[in-house]
């Protein structure tokens, strides 16, 4: 079995990379379609990416699956049985009790264990989130894990925005912490030098807002970041901040919100343009604008969002992923466990505990 | 001076309408490039609508504005002179106390004093709403009002969304009277027999959802509305509710996040068709399909947001009005005050209050 740290020389050179490969564990039985997404983006990822890829799930369906993939470069990928896996229909927190031999947790036991640096799942979010935070627990100091999305913006480059769902009713030094843990991914992940981190509320005035941003606005301004104030809701894909923070329940919506909203313009879209002979003559002819915006906005260039505050690499796609999503998720997992970004989260949070017992406070 | 109720007949048939004329108060001096949006909307109104307009601005200005604008239709306009004007600058309370003869609190006080039927505003929504609860005051048994979206869906129906920023903080009954007004609104406007009442959350399942929904939901299913339970950000686009109620807070941020992603889906496609000769091409064809896909989301076409639960009727259009916007802002203000809703409203919150002292609580 391959160690997370140090792997073969061997390995890193036959893969034609010069460094050791990074190892990840890929849950094989997420996605809606899984496992094919799964085998299919783990072999794109071996032939362009310096992974290591364990593939945990149910071996026989694995070892079908991988031998129906003619690949040279299928050696960068070894499977870790799992004899249950977790579906979208499952109640999360059940499931995880439940099916203790779920590729989710064997997938987070690796990562655990040292034998993967990070792990990526496309499943049941609530699932994931509660298996590793289970196995793998919290970062010290960090109270809540927070799901974090990375939005495209009309300047090119992404926001940060958390929480999108693991926490509603969040108490103000929440917020903070999400602001902390955000603004390192940023900075980590995303090599942006000085992140802006914004609070997300309804007037750029520091008196707008509910109760709680009102009382997590201080914490945030006294907190040592590039704190750029309350943003509001239309900031979030106008580049206005790196980094936005919010109430779990509130990022849903508003996550939400933004898929409903892009559904429906796709589909008024797709229809305007049907409606005469002309535009459909123009639609033909602008089909690479299509594609270029399309891919532009797809979630499947992102790969999948990170779970931050879990004391691990943990990263969850899309359940409609399809191979090119899951190769970007192992992409973007890489470059999390590389990051280093947990250890600064870590570091920060004991900062911000030295110098603030209020900060401390448990939920 | 003409009474909002009893028009001389002469001046129905005068207008080619054979009943009589609705009364509008609009403020002349709202809207960012005011009063020139309003004394063409106006005119625009008096055309094809049975209103009579009473402009609501300094005399002189709007004596000469009207006079440039020569139009067999402008004896249905009448100017009432207000000397002072809210900017969209002004902080609301403040602008509401100090300016005591603004266009929007002479407007009001038309309302009031039953000489117009309804007040409607392109200016600052946060002084139009102090404005109008001030003067006005609450319809009997709601405790606050509510700024009501009309969203457009993918089903071509609207999705009347409120409170979109008037509150924050709300109690679980606020919400119960959102849906409540939400739902006559939806009924005597949009003439929808049995509107589908939801509740916005992050799961479709009863008990999903934070604190506040979790207790709004049992106030909401047993309220005799035909209540479709929890819905999430994404069905504000799909047609899946009539009516979907939130906490101001949460509505403010979804609105916002809304044009935000929209105007960014603007500017990508718009790149995006600009970036090959072949695109521009078939842009120019498709052009037709982009002004009707256009429409269908424009703002001004569906002219302003109704403030419920004010005890008058009071629509809030936006800032960046233009004179189309403004005419449909006075087409829909002319069809909630003739709709009865604010009555129906009184009668339903006054049988909720009689069926249950919970929901009687004031805040």
């Amino acid at each position: 079995m391959i160690s997370a740290k140090a792997l073969p020389p061997t390995n890193g050179s036959s893969n034609g990379f010069h460094r050791p490969l990074t190892v990840i564990a890929l849950d094989a039985m997420g996605s809606d379609k899984s496992p094919g997404p799964e085998l299919d983006g783990a072999i794109l990822a071996c032939r362009s990416l310096p992974v290591h890829i364990l593939l945990v799930g149910p071996q026989d369906k694995l070892e079908q699956g991988l031998a129906a993939r003619p690949s040279l470069r299928k050696r960068a990928i070894e499977i870790v049985p799992a004899s249950e896996w977790i579906t979208m229909d499952d109640k999360a927190v059940a499931a995880v009790r439940s099916k203790r031999d779920s590729s989710m947790r064997v997938g987070c036991k690796l990562v655990r264990e040292g034998r993967a640096a990070a792990f990526v799942t496309a499943g049941n979010t609530g699932a994931a989130m509660a298996t590793s935070k289970m196995v793998l627990g919290m970062i010290p100091g960090v109270d809540r894990p927070a799901l974090t999305a990375v939005l495209p913006t009309s300047t090119g480059s992404p926001c940060i925005f958390l929480d999108v769902g693991a926490n509603v009713d969040c108490k103000p030094h929440h917020l903070l912490q999400f602001a902390v843990m955000g603004e390192m991914y940023a900075r980590s992940v995303l090599n942006i030098a000085r992140p802006r981190v914004g609070l997300l509320s309804v007037g750029e005035e520091e008196g707008k807002g509910n109760q709680l941003t009102r009382e997590a606005y201080p914490l945030l301004q006294s907190a040592g970041l590039n704190f750029v104030g309350n943003v509001e809701g239309r900031d979030l894909y106008n580049g206005r901040a790196d980094v936005i923070v919010a109430d779990g329940f509130i990022g849903n919506v508003a996550l939400k919100t933004s898929e409903g909203l892009a559904k429906m313009v796709r589909d008024l879209l797709r229809e305007s343009l049907k409606s005469t002979i002309t535009s459909q003559v123009g639609a033909m002819l602008s089909r690479r604008a299509f594609e270029d915006f399309k891919r532009r906005l797809d979630y499947s260039e992102y790969g999948g969002v990170p779970l931050l505050g879990i004391n691990g690499a943990c990263i969850i796609g899309h359940g409609s992923s399809n191979a090119r999503a899951i190769f970007n998720a192992i992409r973007v997992t890489a470059q999390f466990a590389e990051s280093g970004t947990n250890k600064r989260i870590a570091e920060a949070v004991a900062g911000m505990h030295d110098a603030s017992a209020a900060v401390t406070v448990d939920d």
